[in-house]
């Protein structure tokens, strides 16, 4: 076994896009394991729009990572040596190893898998954090009624693809916003979506209108921007808004030009009577024995689907992870690590 | 009995401020009731800042008052003509009157006034909706919890002084926003505020964050504009936001200049799971049994104060009105008909 240790730490924050100069990849000693702890070996790691976050300075819900730090992230990893009491040689665990080659935990936060039980990488999205943010957020905020419109950006991408086919489970109808004429027809053909939307289309608040012609009851907001723009006049009274992630502004190093239009949105939540809430999937964390069984259960029955978008190798990930944030992946953007 | 009614209109709708040209006072004659109506003679007409929306031909939660037609608006107002079963001459009840001496009912929305329990201008105020209002928003929306900083601005106006007073009854602070030093001595000295804030003082937002040491967990918003921007950066994980109204921009004639902070609303409601929703006190109608009997409960006890401004004469409620949008009222303002 390998004794070196790659990482990719964080070279420089981005004032902007990220790229391959805010990343660097460095070489160190395999880490050994003390009195209960575990060695994990990462084979495969999450990028997640939410990483963006962690690569800058301002505040928000979790730390920055510090410059020279190895980038945070989730893994699945193997057990290849433990000192912890419940945890051998050999299993499979959801951990949160960063993006290198390996990692030590103290066993907080492990989550065993059971690859019988599910392909082990649907722990990071359709089964993971991806996965039980749609389920969340769709749930507790949104509550979707049966004949209601919901609407859901990146509908392609792990959060939104299950945000629409829990909606359809719920009796809503379900209209999707995608990239691209390809993954439009994915959510259509593919996952059942009642219709799908290309926002890179010139018509774009036309076609979303025409899509909604009952109006829009839930907006699973997790891009922001013009998506939204479009969204606003279109949300019946009493619409719910969970708001999970903004990726459309995350790469944005100003506000946008004026006017301002805060007002304008505090004025359609008033006289709309709208519900606009925030939350991160661990507010819920007291859900996630429920997500496991109910969205499990679908998963094995065939009954929601589900696409991974693998990438070979941690030396790629950060190019993969700037992808991330333009709609460059199809499907839970996944780093193949060993 | 005179058989005139007199009736102001809406003359023309305002682009910004209303003023004595938006009104014009009409003479008519007083209705007859037909089978199954009664006719109301209008003491008291409640002015509320909801009716500058009525004066707009804009679409929000209700329709707009037609040019021609009588203001709409809350009255308590004495039965002197009944062809109703349920309701006899003599009997004193609130009903929407609107801005005129006389005016027919079906009895559809009535409430009958007892005058020995309170005295029925409180229908229109504490007992009425703006007392509901601060109620059943900030008790549903804002929940606030023994310990925490509960913020409201027109603190000294019906829906302020009352959100104050209940956020103290559940042990929360109640940091109070008004215009000028004696509606400030007012929240503290009588209304037991904690802290109360001049939202005309130049160092406001300074006053406001030292006011709020331990961040904001409940704003209950009425009013937008500056006070919501010194509140916004003040606000804490989980915090609620009740909106029931946007009195600083209802004159507004154009949007601020930009930049647009409408992605940085949204960014705080992501990064610190805000919870801001609209609403109008009758969404919350199966609550107002509920509503009567607590607070009608406390002002008997004395438990809680209330303060109402009366001005006298139907004439005067274009000018009273809108001094209203100005802060000018000291109290819940009330036109004294007759």
């Amino acid at each position: 076994m390998t004794t070196v240790n790659r990482r990719i730490v964080l070279a420089a924050r981005p004032h902007g896009e990220p790229n391959a100069s805010h990343f660097r990849l460095e070489e160190g000693r395999m880490p050994v394991p003390k009195a209960g702890e575990v060695l994990l070996a990462n084979r495969y790691l999450s990028l997640d729009p939410y990483m963006r976050g962690r690569m800058s300075a301002a505040k928000s819900y979790a730390e920055p990572v510090a410059i020279g730090d190895t980038m945070v992230g989730a893994t699945v990893a193997d057990i290849v040596a433990s000192n912890h009491a419940d945890y051998r040689v050999g299993e499979t665990v959801l951990g949160f190893g960063g993006w290198q080659d390996f990692a030590l935990s103290d066993g907080q936060g492990l989550r065993r898998l059971d690859p019988s039980a599910a392909p082990v990488t649907t722990a990071l999205g359709v089964l993971g954090m991806p996965g039980m943010t749609a389920y969340t957020g769709l749930l507790n905020i949104g509550q979707p009624k049966a004949g209601e419109t919901v609407v859901v950006a990146a509908a392609a991408g792990p959060v939104g693809s299950l945000v629409g086919q829990i909606a359809k489970r719920r009796g809503a109808r379900a209209v999707g916003i995608a990239g691209g004429p390809e993954k439009c027809a994915y959510l259509r053909e593919t996952l059942g979506f009642d219709a799908a939307l290309d926002h890179r289309a010139e018509d774009f608040p036309d076609a979303l209108a025409a899509a909604c012609s009952d109006g829009i009851d839930v907006y699973f907001e997790n891009v922001g921007g013009a998506v939204f723009d479009a969204v606003l006049p279109l949300l019946n009274a009493f619409a719910r808004i969970p708001v999970c992630g903004l990726v459309s502004g995350y790469n944005a190093t100003e506000l946008p030009p004026g006017p301002d239009r805060m007002p304008t949105l505090m004025r359609a939540i008033l006289t709309k009577r709208l519900h606009v809430q925030g939350f991160i999937v661990w507010d819920y964390a007291a859900q996630e024995a429920d997500f496991l069984t109910e969205v499990g259960g679908w998963l094995r029955e065939g009954a929601i689907v589900h696409r991974e978008d693998i990438v070979e190798g941690l030396e790629n990930a950060p190019d993969a992870f700037a992808g991330l944030l333009k709609g460059r992946n199809f499907g839970k953007l996944i780093v193949r690590i060993a």
